[in-house]
């Protein structure tokens, strides 16, 4: 099941893609695609539905983020071998953990804005999922019982402020904008195996990412599994996994986002992002 | 004015220090003490109000957290130059940004929890704020009017998490209960110069930190407007600002929180809290 939220900035309503592709208005089924809702059984409530008879949402509105009521925005670093080696980082030993904050997220396909003084801003597309239940001390087997979905995440990155302004990570990765989250939150059923999915990006055109959820070096359950040793995970609070090599900032020389380029990124079966840069 | 939240975790109401120092019930007033409320004129409404015809709550009533619906728990690293010295860091040339997860925050006399294979825990008395008005690139001049009210804060922290695993530091500042906030959110009025706030803490009655806000590096004012330009600080959004000497990590030998240890602290204007280490 593919779930969306269309609308205007701030206002945005839930809806499902429909087996021909289209969308439908899911606002008399539940008020908003959120973590609690996942956790409560949303998918088979839409399940029993007739979707053929809900509301048809007219083509191109705006997808706004696929999840509302987020509440931790979790992200790993470092999590694909291939990506420490070209950033020069060692291979981490256990997940390397650190914050996006929530006001930066965006739909999948509006403008990513470069901050007024931004020279080293990147992308980074990558797998994330939303948690619907809560999770401590959750074994790996049981781990991904409490994930209620995948959708594609852009981690946009500005390099100078994440490493040179005197750290933590966070000071690059919460600006506005800088956490496109969709197009779709499909549910677990219709992913099948989370460790078995290709994942690109492209900027102008040029395919700069392209790998595989298979060379993650903590698989999703394992990150469940490890982070709800550190914190109490909750339903709403989402996890974007790491990002496959390709970055501007691993390129000789480093390459960085400039107004007017054009990002497109996609994951096998969750769908593709485009964002404008301005 | 200070506010405070009361009843079993989970379910608290919202509630009033009165000027006799009992707790009255704000129930009839506002559904919870939250960054919008007070950005909405919580303070202005209640000083409407007749108190002594508010529900007087019993005493011993377990205070919770001083703020429901938190945002992102910010925190700010190294931001006392006699703390980072104890601790063998440069002194930062800005603000050094992590999160805590904001499900670890407990009520200011809540029970701390050692995770279960923790040899490094920590204490560090803190004075935190909330955001009250969404604030972007606001300047130094007109930070503090974006801010809600102050509280106490214990950073506690699993110094092994924090620093041996492969970091980023918020891996040891999450745990369940490693976020006591309270006793009460003071409004600014009351508060008058953050800047000039003396704040301790003792562990089993020894007192170990011993400070005052007037050294910190970078003053709240300064904090709101850089935090402000790496993201949107949102209303719920709260920020602990570092925490002066004294902490276990920075004493020869080291020494670190074990169960059946209490922890007190305070900060002037802003009450005290005590937990059990358990």
């Amino acid at each position: 099941m593919k779930f969306v939220r269309f609308g205007r900035p701030g206002a945005e309503r839930p809806g499902l893609v429909d087996s021909g592709g289209r969308i439908r208005d899911l606002s008399a089924i539940v008020p908003d695609i959120t973590g609690a809702a996942l956790g409560q059984g949303l998918a088979a409530r839409v399940a029993g539905v007739s979707v053929d008879n809900l509301p048809l949402v007219p083509e191109g509105t705006r997808l706004g983020p696929c999840l509302g009521n987020v509440g931790n925005f979790i992200a790993i670093g470092l999590n694909y071998a291939d990506h420490a080696t070209e950033t020069g980082a060692a291979i981490p030993k256990e997940p390397i953990l650190f914050n996006k904050a929530r006001s930066c997220i965006v739909g999948p396909n509006d403008d990513v804005v470069l901050p007024p003084d931004s020279v080293k801003s990147d992308w980074e597309v990558e797998l994330a999922f939303v948690m619907s239940k809560t999770a401590s001390y959750v074994s790996e087997a049981d781990a991904l019982s409490h994930v209620g979905g995948y959708f594609i995440c852009n981690d946009v990155s500005e390099r100078e402020y994440q490493l040179e302004r005197e750290g933590q990570w966070m000071k690059g990765k919460c600006c506005p904008t800088f956490g496109p989250i969709g197009p779709w939150l499909v549910t677990p059923d219709e992913v099948g195996d989370p460790q078995d999915l290709a994942l690109w990006l492209e900027v102008n055109g040029e395919r700069v990412q392209n790998g595989s959820t298979r060379t993650m070096i903590f698989p999703i359950a394992r990150l469940v599994a490890d982070l709800s040793r550190y914190m109490i995970l909750e339903p709403g609070d989402i996890v974007t996994t790491g990002t496959p090599p390709g970055v501007g900032l691993g390129m000789k020389p480093p390459r960085f986002l400039k107004r007017g380029d054009t990002m497109r990124l996609g994951i096998e079966k969750l769908g593709e992002q485009q964002q404008r840069v301005v």
